[in-house]
Protein backbone atom coordinates (compact mmCIF):
# COMPACT_ATOMS: atom_id res chain seq x y z
CA UNK A 1 0.00 0.00 0.00
CA UNK A 2 1.14 3.19 -0.91
CA UNK A 3 -0.54 6.52 1.29
CA UNK A 4 -0.72 10.08 -1.13
CA UNK A 5 -0.91 13.58 0.15
CA UNK A 6 -1.23 17.19 -0.75
CA UNK A 7 0.31 19.74 1.57
CA UNK A 8 1.22 23.63 1.88
CA UNK A 9 4.21 24.69 3.26
CA UNK A 10 5.80 28.55 2.72
CA UNK A 11 6.74 27.73 -1.12
CA UNK A 12 2.72 26.17 -2.06
CA UNK A 13 1.07 22.81 -2.40
CA UNK A 14 2.72 20.09 -3.43
CA UNK A 15 1.72 16.40 -3.70
CA UNK A 16 3.98 13.73 -1.63
CA UNK A 17 4.02 10.14 -0.56
CA UNK A 18 3.70 9.79 2.92
CA UNK A 19 6.16 6.96 4.95
CA UNK A 20 5.41 6.89 8.87
CA UNK A 21 5.69 10.69 9.71
CA UNK A 22 7.83 11.67 6.47
CA UNK A 23 6.41 13.33 3.13
CA UNK A 24 8.78 12.68 0.19
CA UNK A 25 7.53 15.07 -2.10
CA UNK A 26 6.41 14.60 -5.70
CA UNK A 27 7.10 16.54 -8.72
CA UNK A 28 3.95 17.15 -9.96
CA UNK A 29 0.24 15.52 -9.62
CA UNK A 30 -0.07 12.13 -9.23
CA UNK A 31 -1.17 11.57 -12.79
CA UNK A 32 2.56 12.90 -13.82
CA UNK A 33 5.64 10.72 -12.37
CA UNK A 34 5.43 9.19 -8.59
CA UNK A 35 9.27 9.54 -8.80
CA UNK A 36 9.72 11.59 -5.24
CA UNK A 37 12.10 14.40 -6.29
CA UNK A 38 14.31 13.70 -3.11
CA UNK A 39 12.96 16.70 -0.85
CA UNK A 40 11.20 15.32 2.07
CA UNK A 41 9.22 16.95 4.91
CA UNK A 42 8.03 16.07 8.59
CA UNK A 43 4.21 15.43 8.68
CA UNK A 44 4.08 17.74 11.73
CA UNK A 45 5.50 20.36 9.57
CA UNK A 46 2.91 20.98 6.93
CA UNK A 47 -0.78 21.99 6.06
CA UNK A 48 -2.45 18.94 4.84
CA UNK A 49 -4.92 19.94 2.18
CA UNK A 50 -7.75 18.04 0.09
CA UNK A 51 -5.79 14.98 -1.18
CA UNK A 52 -6.72 15.78 -4.55
CA UNK A 53 -7.97 18.55 -6.58
CA UNK A 54 -10.54 16.66 -8.80
CA UNK A 55 -12.29 18.02 -11.81
CA UNK A 56 -15.50 17.08 -10.56
CA UNK A 57 -17.07 14.87 -7.37
CA UNK A 58 -19.83 12.38 -7.58
CA UNK A 59 -21.31 10.96 -4.73
CA UNK A 60 -23.96 7.94 -4.36
CA UNK A 61 -26.90 8.28 -1.98
CA UNK A 62 -28.84 5.05 -0.28
CA UNK A 63 -26.12 2.95 -0.52
CA UNK A 64 -26.13 1.23 2.54
CA UNK A 65 -28.86 -0.93 3.99
CA UNK A 66 -28.07 0.21 6.94
CA UNK A 67 -29.14 3.64 5.80
CA UNK A 68 -32.45 2.79 4.16
CA UNK A 69 -34.66 2.90 6.81
CA UNK A 70 -38.07 1.65 5.51
CA UNK A 71 -36.99 2.91 1.83
CA UNK A 72 -36.77 0.39 -0.55
CA UNK A 73 -33.25 -0.70 -1.68
CA UNK A 74 -32.54 1.17 -5.48
CA UNK A 75 -32.62 -0.88 -8.34
CA UNK A 76 -29.22 1.05 -9.75
CA UNK A 77 -26.81 3.77 -7.86
CA UNK A 78 -28.64 7.22 -7.24
CA UNK A 79 -25.91 9.45 -8.46
CA UNK A 80 -25.78 13.41 -7.84
CA UNK A 81 -23.07 15.96 -7.87
CA UNK A 82 -21.21 18.28 -5.05
CA UNK A 83 -19.53 21.15 -6.62
CA UNK A 84 -15.47 21.43 -6.35
CA UNK A 85 -15.81 24.39 -4.23
CA UNK A 86 -17.19 22.59 -1.27
CA UNK A 87 -14.30 21.06 -0.82
CA UNK A 88 -12.67 21.17 3.26
CA UNK A 89 -8.86 20.44 3.96
CA UNK A 90 -8.59 17.89 7.08
CA UNK A 91 -8.62 20.20 10.02
CA UNK A 92 -10.17 22.84 8.80
CA UNK A 93 -13.96 23.93 9.78
CA UNK A 94 -17.16 22.67 8.67
CA UNK A 95 -19.05 26.00 8.32
CA UNK A 96 -22.71 25.81 8.96
CA UNK A 97 -24.19 28.15 6.33
CA UNK A 98 -26.57 30.90 6.45
CA UNK A 99 -30.84 29.49 7.34
CA UNK A 100 -29.25 26.15 7.71
CA UNK A 101 -31.15 23.99 10.14
CA UNK A 102 -30.30 20.27 10.62
CA UNK A 103 -26.92 19.66 8.87
CA UNK A 104 -25.76 16.38 9.17
CA UNK A 105 -22.13 13.83 8.75
CA UNK A 106 -22.40 11.62 6.39
CA UNK A 107 -18.60 9.81 6.87
CA UNK A 108 -17.88 7.41 3.48
CA UNK A 109 -15.20 6.27 1.44
CA UNK A 110 -14.47 8.01 -1.49
CA UNK A 111 -12.79 6.04 -4.57
CA UNK A 112 -10.26 8.63 -6.68
CA UNK A 113 -10.12 7.62 -10.22
CA UNK A 114 -6.95 6.83 -12.04
CA UNK A 115 -7.94 6.06 -15.46
CA UNK A 116 -10.54 7.64 -17.81
CA UNK A 117 -13.44 5.68 -18.08
CA UNK A 118 -16.43 5.91 -20.63
CA UNK A 119 -19.09 2.92 -21.02
CA UNK A 120 -16.50 0.56 -19.32
CA UNK A 121 -17.81 -2.71 -17.39
CA UNK A 122 -17.11 -2.92 -13.78
CA UNK A 123 -13.79 -4.99 -14.51
CA UNK A 124 -12.62 -2.08 -16.70
CA UNK A 125 -13.27 0.23 -13.87
CA UNK A 126 -11.35 -1.95 -11.35
CA UNK A 127 -8.34 -1.43 -12.99
CA UNK A 128 -8.87 2.09 -13.36
CA UNK A 129 -9.13 3.16 -9.38
CA UNK A 130 -6.42 4.74 -7.83
CA UNK A 131 -6.82 4.96 -4.27
CA UNK A 132 -9.24 5.42 -1.81
CA UNK A 133 -9.36 8.44 0.55
CA UNK A 134 -11.90 9.50 3.83
CA UNK A 135 -14.71 12.05 2.99
CA UNK A 136 -17.93 13.53 5.14
CA UNK A 137 -20.77 13.70 2.61
CA UNK A 138 -22.38 17.13 4.58
CA UNK A 139 -25.58 17.28 4.02
CA UNK A 140 -28.62 19.76 5.09
CA UNK A 141 -31.84 17.73 5.95
CA UNK A 142 -33.97 19.83 5.52
CA UNK A 143 -32.46 21.62 1.96
CA UNK A 144 -32.82 17.88 0.70
CA UNK A 145 -36.49 17.96 1.06
CA UNK A 146 -37.37 21.28 0.28
CA UNK A 147 -35.26 22.44 -2.77
CA UNK A 148 -35.71 20.97 -6.39
CA UNK A 149 -32.71 19.83 -6.12
CA UNK A 150 -29.98 18.89 -3.49
CA UNK A 151 -27.46 21.67 -5.17
CA UNK A 152 -26.84 23.31 -1.49
CA UNK A 153 -27.91 20.69 0.84
CA UNK A 154 -25.19 18.49 0.15
CA UNK A 155 -22.91 21.22 -2.07
CA UNK A 156 -22.47 24.70 0.64
CA UNK A 157 -18.60 25.60 0.69
CA UNK A 158 -17.04 23.24 3.42
CA UNK A 159 -19.42 20.78 2.73
CA UNK A 160 -16.96 17.97 1.05
CA UNK A 161 -13.75 17.41 3.83
CA UNK A 162 -11.92 14.90 2.30
CA UNK A 163 -8.10 13.56 3.22
CA UNK A 164 -5.96 12.74 4.97
CA UNK A 165 -4.60 10.31 2.10
CA UNK A 166 -5.51 8.57 -0.67
CA UNK A 167 -4.31 5.49 0.17
CA UNK A 168 -3.64 2.77 -2.95
CA UNK A 169 -3.49 -0.76 -3.04
CA UNK A 170 -5.48 -1.67 0.34
CA UNK A 171 -8.35 -4.17 -0.29
CA UNK A 172 -11.24 -1.45 -0.92
CA UNK A 173 -14.11 -3.59 -0.70
CA UNK A 174 -13.71 -4.30 2.95
CA UNK A 175 -12.49 -1.72 4.75
CA UNK A 176 -13.51 -0.49 8.26
CA UNK A 177 -15.36 3.01 8.48
CA UNK A 178 -16.28 5.14 11.18
CA UNK A 179 -17.91 8.10 12.12
CA UNK A 180 -17.38 10.07 15.56
CA UNK A 181 -19.01 12.85 16.83
CA UNK A 182 -17.40 14.36 19.85
CA UNK A 183 -15.67 11.53 20.31
CA UNK A 184 -18.62 9.44 20.57
CA UNK A 185 -19.04 6.69 17.36
CA UNK A 186 -22.26 7.09 15.23
CA UNK A 187 -21.42 5.33 12.45
CA UNK A 188 -19.44 2.37 12.33
CA UNK A 189 -19.59 -0.21 8.95
CA UNK A 190 -17.22 -2.30 6.58
CA UNK A 191 -17.50 -1.05 3.08
CA UNK A 192 -18.20 -5.09 2.29
CA UNK A 193 -21.69 -3.98 3.07
CA UNK A 194 -21.73 -1.21 0.21
CA UNK A 195 -25.04 -2.29 -2.04
CA UNK A 196 -23.72 -1.51 -5.36
CA UNK A 197 -19.64 -2.05 -4.92
CA UNK A 198 -16.85 0.60 -6.24
CA UNK A 199 -16.65 -0.76 -9.79
CA UNK A 200 -19.97 -1.25 -10.30
CA UNK A 201 -20.60 2.50 -8.94
CA UNK A 202 -18.02 4.01 -11.88
CA UNK A 203 -19.36 1.30 -14.55
CA UNK A 204 -22.68 2.63 -13.80
CA UNK A 205 -21.72 6.32 -14.06
CA UNK A 206 -19.30 5.84 -16.89
CA UNK A 207 -22.16 4.77 -19.39
CA UNK A 208 -23.26 8.39 -18.94
CA UNK A 209 -20.95 10.15 -17.81
CA UNK A 210 -17.45 10.30 -18.64
CA UNK A 211 -14.77 9.65 -15.46
CA UNK A 212 -11.17 11.21 -15.47
CA UNK A 213 -8.60 11.00 -13.86
CA UNK A 214 -8.55 13.31 -10.65
CA UNK A 215 -12.19 12.74 -10.38
CA UNK A 216 -13.81 11.48 -6.87
CA UNK A 217 -16.92 9.19 -5.69
CA UNK A 218 -18.07 9.80 -2.30
CA UNK A 219 -19.26 6.21 -2.09
CA UNK A 220 -22.15 6.60 0.42
CA UNK A 221 -22.68 6.62 4.33
CA UNK A 222 -23.77 3.70 6.11
CA UNK A 223 -26.52 3.55 9.25
CA UNK A 224 -27.61 6.56 11.23
CA UNK A 225 -26.68 9.93 10.26
CA UNK A 226 -26.25 12.88 13.37
CA UNK A 227 -27.10 16.37 13.57
CA UNK A 228 -23.54 18.68 13.92
CA UNK A 229 -23.73 22.24 15.71
CA UNK A 230 -21.37 24.58 15.94
CA UNK A 231 -18.15 23.68 18.31
CA UNK A 232 -18.48 19.88 17.66
CA UNK A 233 -15.77 18.36 16.50
CA UNK A 234 -16.50 15.39 13.40
CA UNK A 235 -14.02 12.68 12.32
CA UNK A 236 -14.10 9.90 9.46
CA UNK A 237 -11.74 7.33 9.97
CA UNK A 238 -11.38 4.51 7.07
CA UNK A 239 -8.79 1.91 7.63
CA UNK A 240 -5.57 2.43 6.27
CA UNK A 241 -6.32 6.10 5.22
CA UNK A 242 -6.76 7.67 8.45
CA UNK A 243 -8.65 10.27 10.50
CA UNK A 244 -10.02 12.64 8.98
CA UNK A 245 -10.99 15.46 11.32
CA UNK A 246 -12.85 18.85 11.07
CA UNK A 247 -13.78 21.11 13.70
CA UNK A 248 -17.58 22.71 13.46
CA UNK A 249 -17.96 26.40 13.14
CA UNK B 1 -18.98 45.25 -27.01
CA UNK B 2 -15.96 42.60 -27.01
CA UNK B 3 -16.98 38.94 -28.36
CA UNK B 4 -14.78 36.26 -27.00
CA UNK B 5 -14.05 33.03 -28.45
CA UNK B 6 -12.17 29.82 -27.57
CA UNK B 7 -10.65 27.84 -30.77
CA UNK B 8 -8.10 25.44 -31.81
CA UNK B 9 -5.08 25.05 -34.92
CA UNK B 10 -2.90 22.80 -34.98
CA UNK B 11 -0.54 24.22 -32.37
CA UNK B 12 -3.35 24.05 -29.54
CA UNK B 13 -6.02 25.83 -28.38
CA UNK B 14 -6.42 29.35 -27.91
CA UNK B 15 -8.80 31.98 -26.55
CA UNK B 16 -8.88 35.33 -28.61
CA UNK B 17 -11.04 38.41 -29.41
CA UNK B 18 -13.87 38.25 -32.69
CA UNK B 19 -13.35 41.18 -34.70
CA UNK B 20 -15.89 40.15 -37.90
CA UNK B 21 -14.37 37.46 -39.17
CA UNK B 22 -10.79 37.40 -37.82
CA UNK B 23 -9.70 36.57 -34.64
CA UNK B 24 -7.15 38.21 -32.38
CA UNK B 25 -5.21 35.40 -30.55
CA UNK B 26 -4.84 36.39 -26.30
CA UNK B 27 -1.92 35.83 -24.92
CA UNK B 28 -3.57 33.27 -22.06
CA UNK B 29 -7.02 32.58 -20.44
CA UNK B 30 -9.87 35.51 -20.41
CA UNK B 31 -8.68 36.19 -16.61
CA UNK B 32 -5.38 36.77 -17.67
CA UNK B 33 -4.49 39.74 -19.99
CA UNK B 34 -6.88 40.79 -22.81
CA UNK B 35 -4.12 42.27 -24.76
CA UNK B 36 -4.34 40.55 -27.94
CA UNK B 37 -1.10 39.18 -29.14
CA UNK B 38 -0.71 40.51 -32.85
CA UNK B 39 -1.47 37.20 -34.18
CA UNK B 40 -4.52 36.73 -35.86
CA UNK B 41 -6.90 34.22 -37.63
CA UNK B 42 -9.54 33.99 -40.03
CA UNK B 43 -12.58 32.36 -38.14
CA UNK B 44 -13.76 30.29 -41.35
CA UNK B 45 -9.93 29.07 -40.40
CA UNK B 46 -10.20 27.44 -37.05
CA UNK B 47 -12.89 24.96 -35.05
CA UNK B 48 -14.18 26.92 -32.29
CA UNK B 49 -14.40 25.45 -28.63
CA UNK B 50 -16.71 25.86 -26.08
CA UNK B 51 -15.97 29.37 -25.20
CA UNK B 52 -14.50 28.55 -21.75
CA UNK B 53 -13.55 25.75 -19.37
CA UNK B 54 -15.25 26.27 -16.50
CA UNK B 55 -14.53 25.17 -12.94
CA UNK B 56 -17.95 24.07 -12.33
CA UNK B 57 -21.32 24.46 -14.36
CA UNK B 58 -25.06 25.69 -12.25
CA UNK B 59 -28.07 25.82 -14.08
CA UNK B 60 -31.89 27.61 -12.66
CA UNK B 61 -34.97 25.70 -13.36
CA UNK B 62 -37.99 26.80 -14.10
CA UNK B 63 -37.00 30.51 -14.32
CA UNK B 64 -39.34 31.60 -16.95
CA UNK B 65 -43.00 31.75 -16.43
CA UNK B 66 -43.46 30.38 -20.19
CA UNK B 67 -41.92 27.10 -19.32
CA UNK B 68 -43.75 26.72 -15.83
CA UNK B 69 -47.23 25.55 -17.80
CA UNK B 70 -49.31 24.67 -14.19
CA UNK B 71 -46.47 24.56 -11.79
CA UNK B 72 -46.02 27.16 -9.02
CA UNK B 73 -43.44 30.21 -9.53
CA UNK B 74 -40.69 29.28 -7.47
CA UNK B 75 -39.77 31.16 -4.20
CA UNK B 76 -36.25 31.34 -4.80
CA UNK B 77 -34.10 30.11 -7.90
CA UNK B 78 -33.64 26.18 -7.97
CA UNK B 79 -30.20 25.40 -8.36
CA UNK B 80 -29.19 22.34 -10.23
CA UNK B 81 -25.18 21.40 -11.26
CA UNK B 82 -24.39 20.20 -14.70
CA UNK B 83 -21.02 18.70 -14.89
CA UNK B 84 -17.79 20.11 -16.67
CA UNK B 85 -17.30 16.75 -18.73
CA UNK B 86 -20.95 17.20 -20.20
CA UNK B 87 -19.68 20.69 -22.21
CA UNK B 88 -20.12 20.70 -26.20
CA UNK B 89 -18.59 22.26 -29.07
CA UNK B 90 -20.58 24.62 -31.04
CA UNK B 91 -20.88 22.65 -34.33
CA UNK B 92 -19.99 19.22 -32.41
CA UNK B 93 -22.85 16.40 -32.23
CA UNK B 94 -25.17 15.97 -29.20
CA UNK B 95 -25.54 12.27 -28.87
CA UNK B 96 -28.36 10.55 -27.43
CA UNK B 97 -27.12 8.23 -24.50
CA UNK B 98 -27.75 4.90 -23.93
CA UNK B 99 -31.49 3.74 -22.86
CA UNK B 100 -32.46 7.63 -23.20
CA UNK B 101 -36.08 7.48 -24.99
CA UNK B 102 -37.06 11.71 -24.29
CA UNK B 103 -34.22 13.96 -24.60
CA UNK B 104 -35.27 17.82 -25.15
CA UNK B 105 -33.12 20.78 -26.24
CA UNK B 106 -33.64 23.56 -23.57
CA UNK B 107 -31.61 27.13 -25.31
CA UNK B 108 -30.75 29.53 -22.64
CA UNK B 109 -28.92 32.39 -22.26
CA UNK B 110 -24.98 31.30 -19.73
CA UNK B 111 -23.71 34.11 -17.82
CA UNK B 112 -19.49 33.63 -17.47
CA UNK B 113 -18.67 34.84 -13.78
CA UNK B 114 -15.76 36.86 -13.76
CA UNK B 115 -14.83 37.59 -10.81
CA UNK B 116 -15.00 35.95 -6.71
CA UNK B 117 -18.69 36.08 -5.37
CA UNK B 118 -19.35 34.78 -1.63
CA UNK B 119 -22.58 35.97 0.02
CA UNK B 120 -22.52 38.90 -2.56
CA UNK B 121 -25.63 41.34 -3.08
CA UNK B 122 -27.13 41.60 -6.31
CA UNK B 123 -25.44 44.49 -7.36
CA UNK B 124 -21.98 43.48 -6.06
CA UNK B 125 -22.77 40.38 -8.40
CA UNK B 126 -24.02 42.50 -11.42
CA UNK B 127 -20.69 43.92 -11.37
CA UNK B 128 -18.99 40.72 -11.71
CA UNK B 129 -20.74 38.71 -14.84
CA UNK B 130 -18.16 38.66 -17.08
CA UNK B 131 -20.39 38.01 -20.02
CA UNK B 132 -23.28 35.89 -21.26
CA UNK B 133 -23.08 33.35 -24.73
CA UNK B 134 -25.65 30.69 -25.79
CA UNK B 135 -26.18 27.12 -24.23
CA UNK B 136 -28.50 24.25 -24.63
CA UNK B 137 -29.18 22.75 -21.23
CA UNK B 138 -30.01 19.44 -22.96
CA UNK B 139 -32.68 17.59 -20.51
CA UNK B 140 -33.82 14.01 -20.54
CA UNK B 141 -37.26 14.06 -19.04
CA UNK B 142 -37.88 10.14 -18.24
CA UNK B 143 -34.38 10.51 -15.89
CA UNK B 144 -35.89 13.60 -14.52
CA UNK B 145 -38.95 11.71 -12.94
CA UNK B 146 -37.17 8.34 -12.22
CA UNK B 147 -34.04 9.00 -11.10
CA UNK B 148 -33.56 10.38 -7.29
CA UNK B 149 -31.63 13.23 -8.51
CA UNK B 150 -30.87 15.08 -12.15
CA UNK B 151 -26.89 13.62 -13.02
CA UNK B 152 -27.19 11.91 -16.01
CA UNK B 153 -31.01 14.04 -17.25
CA UNK B 154 -29.15 16.79 -17.31
CA UNK B 155 -25.47 15.88 -17.04
CA UNK B 156 -24.97 13.20 -19.58
CA UNK B 157 -22.01 13.58 -21.83
CA UNK B 158 -22.40 16.16 -24.88
CA UNK B 159 -25.75 17.66 -22.69
CA UNK B 160 -23.81 20.93 -22.42
CA UNK B 161 -23.61 22.85 -26.02
CA UNK B 162 -22.26 26.07 -25.46
CA UNK B 163 -20.99 29.60 -27.10
CA UNK B 164 -19.95 30.48 -29.74
CA UNK B 165 -18.61 33.39 -28.07
CA UNK B 166 -19.03 35.16 -25.05
CA UNK B 167 -20.33 39.00 -25.38
CA UNK B 168 -19.19 41.62 -22.51
CA UNK B 169 -21.09 44.76 -22.33
CA UNK B 170 -24.52 43.75 -23.86
CA UNK B 171 -27.63 44.32 -22.07
CA UNK B 172 -28.04 41.30 -20.08
CA UNK B 173 -31.61 41.95 -19.46
CA UNK B 174 -33.17 42.24 -22.62
CA UNK B 175 -31.38 39.73 -25.44
CA UNK B 176 -33.61 37.83 -27.54
CA UNK B 177 -33.19 34.03 -27.13
CA UNK B 178 -34.41 31.80 -29.90
CA UNK B 179 -34.22 27.66 -30.37
CA UNK B 180 -34.94 26.00 -33.58
CA UNK B 181 -34.79 22.14 -34.77
CA UNK B 182 -34.82 21.63 -38.67
CA UNK B 183 -34.72 25.33 -38.64
CA UNK B 184 -38.41 25.56 -37.19
CA UNK B 185 -38.41 27.79 -34.32
CA UNK B 186 -39.69 26.28 -31.25
CA UNK B 187 -38.69 28.73 -28.27
CA UNK B 188 -38.50 32.57 -28.98
CA UNK B 189 -38.69 35.05 -25.60
CA UNK B 190 -36.82 38.15 -24.28
CA UNK B 191 -34.13 37.24 -21.50
CA UNK B 192 -36.68 40.22 -19.84
CA UNK B 193 -38.91 37.41 -18.90
CA UNK B 194 -36.75 35.80 -16.37
CA UNK B 195 -38.38 35.22 -12.83
CA UNK B 196 -35.13 36.11 -11.22
CA UNK B 197 -32.58 38.02 -13.03
CA UNK B 198 -28.97 37.37 -13.92
CA UNK B 199 -27.71 39.07 -10.64
CA UNK B 200 -30.33 37.92 -8.26
CA UNK B 201 -29.78 34.13 -9.37
CA UNK B 202 -25.54 34.61 -9.03
CA UNK B 203 -26.19 36.43 -5.40
CA UNK B 204 -28.05 33.37 -4.28
CA UNK B 205 -25.75 31.15 -5.77
CA UNK B 206 -23.25 32.88 -3.20
CA UNK B 207 -24.85 32.90 -0.42
CA UNK B 208 -24.20 29.10 0.18
CA UNK B 209 -21.71 28.55 -3.05
CA UNK B 210 -18.55 30.74 -3.87
CA UNK B 211 -18.43 31.26 -7.41
CA UNK B 212 -15.16 32.20 -8.97
CA UNK B 213 -13.81 32.88 -12.37
CA UNK B 214 -14.77 31.27 -14.98
CA UNK B 215 -17.72 29.38 -13.62
CA UNK B 216 -21.01 29.63 -15.64
CA UNK B 217 -24.56 29.66 -14.79
CA UNK B 218 -26.90 28.59 -17.57
CA UNK B 219 -30.12 31.27 -17.00
CA UNK B 220 -33.17 29.26 -17.79
CA UNK B 221 -35.07 28.17 -20.44
CA UNK B 222 -38.44 29.51 -21.90
CA UNK B 223 -41.91 27.87 -23.58
CA UNK B 224 -42.07 24.50 -24.44
CA UNK B 225 -39.49 22.21 -25.12
CA UNK B 226 -39.25 20.19 -27.89
CA UNK B 227 -37.61 16.40 -28.33
CA UNK B 228 -34.56 15.39 -30.81
CA UNK B 229 -33.88 12.48 -32.39
CA UNK B 230 -30.52 11.33 -34.51
CA UNK B 231 -30.42 13.76 -37.53
CA UNK B 232 -31.94 16.66 -36.24
CA UNK B 233 -30.29 19.52 -36.13
CA UNK B 234 -30.54 22.60 -32.97
CA UNK B 235 -29.83 25.94 -32.94
CA UNK B 236 -29.85 28.39 -29.92
CA UNK B 237 -29.19 31.85 -31.07
CA UNK B 238 -29.22 34.63 -28.55
CA UNK B 239 -28.79 38.00 -29.66
CA UNK B 240 -25.28 39.73 -30.43
CA UNK B 241 -23.69 36.19 -28.93
CA UNK B 242 -24.64 34.53 -32.39
CA UNK B 243 -25.91 30.18 -33.35
CA UNK B 244 -25.01 28.05 -31.37
CA UNK B 245 -25.35 24.63 -33.88
CA UNK B 246 -25.27 21.28 -32.83
CA UNK B 247 -26.26 18.52 -35.15
CA UNK B 248 -27.92 15.56 -33.28
CA UNK B 249 -26.47 11.60 -33.35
Amino acid sequence: MTSYVRFSTASGASYGILEGDTIHALPGGLFDSLTPTGVTHKLAGVKLLAPIVPGKILAVGRNYKSHLGTRPQPETPEMFYKPVSSLQNPGDAVVIPRDASEVHAEGEMVVVVGRSLSKASAEEARSAIFGVTAGNDISERNWQKSDLQWWRAKGSDTFAPLGPAIVAGADYSNLLLQTRINGETVQKQYTSDLIFDVPTVLSWISQWVTLVPGDIVYTGTPGNTRMMSPGDVVEVELEYVGLLRNPVA
